[in-house]
């Protein structure tokens, strides 16, 4: 499938309802269970999405949009979560990642991108020359990524639950931390 | 965590309207695309999620619940989506979904489960002796693998799109079919 802004837009737009329905009002355990140590859970995931909306996504795009000078992105803090999030309730987490979200969309529509402007180029601190298509591409994703993380990282507190069952479902067998 | 009817309710009572959000009003290439031969698309995962619901979950629970006769339960059958989805549109496969769910959730509530409920047994076809309590933390985790399969299948389709950047996107490095 070609990339294209639009595309990208419809996952980008549908994140925000999709975690608000998964998370809002469900029990602790399914919340703050992790995978074990150095493992997120469905709380720790908002947090990081709420720092990439910050940090990443659209601060990288209006870097590769400025044209000028080195173009270097800023590393990415993987682990910022876990200081900002303190003392926040899910829902304040949600709130102001579903605020973050849409404020974000409304810039990037607000660009009006064309084919030169979508082939322009940043770098990367680890891999060098990316296009502003390639971000956007990857924008996307990473909300996939992590709508199945959150799914893994739930599905895996009734591991032992399920009983023989267990060989039946793939989720249950990965318990890869991003 | 410990298995709890309540528990797993939380997930089935939401998987609906995480599926409407992500999938009603998409374009056909995230809907229809898969991951090559003999993989799903979200909309056959969708005709699948709802072949469960009506020959899966409560017929199975049912059987339990009989306490009589060899409470053998019928095989599942995994294809069964690709005749009975013929000439629906996505619309109608995520309205049929919720509310056959909805119905469903409604019926094992009725059911008032205790312990000793929980406890009984029925013979899987593959792995012989199961207790209701496994069957129903599994439709919970059956639930959360197909929303992470879902989200892996529509980021697959950005495999080339995010240039170098797949290399940080554990979702793509992923193409089984369940």
């Amino acid at each position: 499938m070609n990339f294209s802004v639009d595309k990208s837009m419809e996952i980008l737009e549908r994140t925000p309802a999709i975690l608000n329905t998964l998370l809002k009002g469900i029990s602790d355990e399914w919340l703050f269970n992790n995978q074990g140590p150095e493992t997120w859970s469905p709380y720790d995931i908002i947090g990081h999405l709420i720092h990439g909306e910050k940090t990443d996504w659209i601060p990288r795009m209006e870097i590769i949009l400025s044209g000028s000078g080195e173009r270097r992105f800023e590393k990415f803090d993987r682990f910022a979560q876990f200081e900002a999030s303190k003392g926040k309730t899910i829902d304040e987490l949600l709130d102001e990642f579903t605020s973050i979200r849409e404020k974000n969309l409304l810039l990037l529509r607000s660009k009006n991108l064309r084919e030169a402007d979508l082939a322009k180029t940043g770098i990367h601190p680890a891999f060098g020359e990316v296009t502003l298509a390639q971000l956007l591409a990857t924008w996307a994703v990473h909300d996939l990524n992590h709508i199945a993380q959150i799914s893994r990282v739930m599905a895996a507190q009734y591991k032992t639950a399920v009983g023989p069952w267990v060989e039946y479902l793939g989720i249950l067998g990965n318990t890869k931390t991003t």
